[in-house]
């Protein structure tokens, strides 16, 4: 093989990952898009809103401000503006910390986790019907490769 | 099959999709995150500002401010602000559309092109990396089933 083949190719290559990142990337986009209308339809409710109380909804003791924010999967929304809002609605509270009474932890309130139970089980039909352009197997694979690239990326320090 | 089976089986199905949209964010978030972080130390510039100059670069005669908004593929930016930004460092010109004088098209000066070419080579070189972690096969395999997905999804009208 000539060197300008072998430059060819790698070139060729690196084209292709980075059509593979954007394909990963407007994929990814065009799910929370469809999720971020139908929350806004079905529930007058937002993206960030959602996700702050499903992190939330696997904490039953609550999380602090900081614990909260790293754990968010969405970004567009100002954490505390958001809990401010729920708190408003009586969906979240503030509580003392129990190891440090100076500390404020938020949690879901009761009626908080009925709200996000109900909004969870619809979206979660929503999130079906999206990937059922692939069979199980499919969907087995895609969650195969994705851990993998996960875990080399985060292998890397940054 | 007992009605408990298969019920117990759909919910198991449904939460392995959950699953499956929370991993394909989570990794897509992971990745958005290195570059985010690179562009603005090898760079000191944000991921919204590569986007714009990124959709800048493949449209030589420019592109109107709303078509512009539509084809960014990162949110956290303000186009106009970001546009207005770049116009005072020199790196893009808003000109009178040949068509319309009264509209405004924004497009890259050469110096523009000059500094976004020199970003763009390197980020392939990041993205390259990040990607390393899965063989050429496997890279065409998550392509292939991202697209599938993604062609469900729009075939779905919302």
């Amino acid at each position: 093989m000539s060197p300008a083949d072998a430059e060819t190719r790698v070139t060729r290559d690196d084209h292709e990952v980075l059509r593979l990142w954007l394909r990963l990337l407007a994929t990814t986009n065009l799910i929370e898009g469809r999720i971020r209308r139908r929350l806004q339809d079905r529930f007058t409710t937002t993206l960030p809103r959602f996700d702050l109380m499903s992190q939330l909804d696997r904490a039953p003791d609550g999380l602090k401000m900081g614990e909260l924010s790293r754990r968010m999967m969405v970004t567009g929304g100002n954490v505390t503006g958001i809990t401010d809002g729920l708190e408003a609605e009586g969906l979240v509270a503030r509580i003392p910390d129990p190891e440090d009474r100076r500390v404020l932890r938020v949690r879901l309130t009761t009626a908080g986790r009925r709200a996000f139970r109900l909004m969870a089980s619809e979206h979660e039909g929503w999130i079906v019907d999206l990937f059922a352009g692939l069979e199980s197997e499919q969907r087995a694979m895609l969650s195969d490769l994705l851990g993998r690239l996960k875990l080399h990326i985060r292998a890397k320090e940054d």
